[in-house]
């Protein structure tokens, strides 16, 4: 086990009706909030006023900002910036899902900053200051409702870059399990997969004597495993919504990280994906993560063995702890594509050539190797890609 | 599974050499520091000159107060007040294991107050203001180094009674398992006892769909089965006293309990134990938890053979889940056996009378029913006091 230091401040108030909380929360910080949002699903589906009704009732004094996208972009972040520095706004409160709330982040160390925010993004520099944020969370997925992470897209240049700093922790996030109700299928499954690929960043590891965390591991990958077909035949199910929203916020505060050496390969080269075609994030790792594993499970077999047991309840091959490796890999596979998620470059709906896949393993590795489980060249993100076409 | 707010500020320094960042960690908060702990073994094993170097070296003022004892007494809390009062200290470092920290608690919210600080463990109060405090941890097994409790005995009439509030969790906690490496067979093993205990007052619960928070619990107890006999056999084993190390702080600060009813009978049982007879808390638990199974299992067979089949890895029977609930019941008894601790009253050195179990009894339950799982009044602890003996 590792040397670690853990500390994660966020207050999460969870369950039902806990969105009247939102102005009490946000009025320990500020009597002025930035409203940022997406889409208009939650105009549509009711959580808008609900949140709103409860602002008002705190006397929060609110400027809205909608718009956000999938795979957030930095142009909105920088009109969040000058938004909040025209209107003197110290509190962003992000109502949506992972993009929301990593652009709120990348808005609040914006606003402070004097320098181009993005420099945050392309360097490992130091966060210092930020304006403190809260989240209503609509979309268990990206766990950015507690996690000191935000990922932006660079437009120009197709550009997905993170930054990562205890300082981008939210101070609350409001998790109403009830709001992921009307969520398309497809967003629960991608989701699903965001969640697991968490987990899975984590747990394969070479790091011998984790026991602890590889079963919180195991168990939050057991959890979606068993919730999310549930979640997708009974979109109001209270309880699998609830397991599956809780999870998503577990698999990614970094407790199950604490004393491991983490891998992180298998994100960075769905970024290139998601990056350069806006794939969904989460579908784009279904397709990425069982392509990684099959390329690097033969360096620790006993850690994949290991998964596919205990993870997908498999029995162990005691002759040959290669085939019970695979047999994980394969269960995977076979979940994501069982509750509606693509596995395969070719099931999406883009045109992605020889060239394009050598330019995106190029770009994933100009920094040097990803990875640590193992250590991967551009070459060997090529080889990836290809298994995953 | 129920509503909660979840938040928990304590940040965990953990590995080996963590201790020298102590200093730099209280000089965040003070330039001047209560120095808390037991008896004279930190100086006999070099914690105490090794903690000293580092708050040397940061130049924080120390004023020293030793002799902690277990089941940590109100006077010495009284003490703690006075001195910290008199020499004008407002940070508390407390180097021990729970009774060490839970004396630190108890002094750092009776400093700022007026009236008497055992108002804090008899009453509901709110906690309005308290010192921070740090703490160096030695003995992994009470929680305290991130819980939000702090459990009082008051000699006049024997009271053990708690304190919970937010307000009293840690600061920051040091933890390197190598400072267990020196601990008697008996209080790792006691150690032990307490962290599972914490567990399954949370595990044991009728709140249905809590299948995370299930496994994670799992998960904890497991570890702590594994790594125990481990311990014990090789007391420098730091993969073994790391992982029982992570475990203690895991199975108490609170996540495990998310959504739970929890119950805490068996707590209150043994404090009346310990309160009257100064047992070591976990051997306490060791004898209490099984009876207290024994007495209230069949209120919910299927979570005791949940917990037969996923603790401890035996085969359901289908046909009976009552045999299966009690095979999971022995095992448990049968482990604490195993790493040598008593399981039955009539092991311990002490002589408790008819008599005296019913005054037990009595004060238990003297502010009602005891535990959620069963309501239990004082016919009910009697009875389980019984079974223990």
């Amino acid at each position: 086990m590792q040397n670690f230091t853990f500390q994660n401040r966020t207050k999460i108030i969870f369950g039902r009706g806990t969105e009247e909380q939102v102005g009490v929360e946000v009025k320990n910080y500020s009597g002025r909030a930035l409203f940022l949002y997406g889409g208009g699903s939650i105009k549509r589906n009711g959580i808008y006023d609900r949140v709103m009704d409860s602002l008002d009732s705190s006397g929060i004094e609110v400027v809205e900002l909608g718009g956000v996208q999938p795979n957030p972009r930095l142009s909105l972040v920088k009109e969040g910036i000058k938004v909040c520095r025209e209107d003197e706004i110290d509190f962003i409160l992000a109502v949506g899902g992972g993009s929301v709330i990593d652009t709120a982040k990348a808005i609040s160390i914006g606003v402070p900053y004097e320098g181009d925010v993005w420099d945050f993004y392309s360097t490992d520099m130091d966060i210092e200051e930020s304006l403190p944020i809260g989240t209503v969370l609509t979309i268990p997925a990206a766990g950015s409702e507690s996690s000191p992470g935000s990922v932006i897209t660079k437009e120009e240049g197709g550009y997905k870059r993170d930054a990562v700093d205890n300082e981008l922790r939210p101070e609350f996030s409001i998790l109403n399990p009830e709001f992921t109700y009307t969520l398309p299928e497809y967003q629960t499954a991608s989701g699903a997969a965001d969640i697991m690929a968490h987990v899975m960043e984590r747990y394969f590891t070479n790091e011998e004597h984790v026991g602890l965390t590889d079963r919180l591991c195991e168990g939050t990958l057991r959890t979606v495993i068993e919730n999310t077909p549930v979640a997708l035949e009974e979109p109001e199910n209270y309880d699998a919504r609830a397991e599956i929203t809780w999870a998503s916020t577990i698999a990614h505060n970094d407790l199950l990280g604490t004393g491991r050496v983490e891998d992180w390969a298998s994100h960075k080269i769905e970024h290139e994906l998601s990056g350069m075609y806006d794939v969904t994030h989460g579908a784009g790792l279904a397709i990425v993560f069982p392509a990684w594993m099959e390329y690097v499970y033969q360096e620790n077999v006993e850690r994949f063995a290991q998964f596919t047991t205990r993870v997908w309840g498999k029995e162990t091959n005691y002759y040959s702890l290669e085939r019970t490796a695979r047999g994980g890999i394969k269960a995977l596979k076979d979940f994501f594509s069982d509750i509606g998620l693509p596995t395969n470059l070719n099931e999406l709906d883009v045109n992605i050539g020889d060239g394009d896949l050598e330019e995106m393993a190029n770009k994933c590795t100009e920094d040097g190797t990803v990875g640590n489980f193992v250590k991967l060249d551009a070459e060997d993100v090529l080889e990836i890609y290809r298994i995953a076409r």
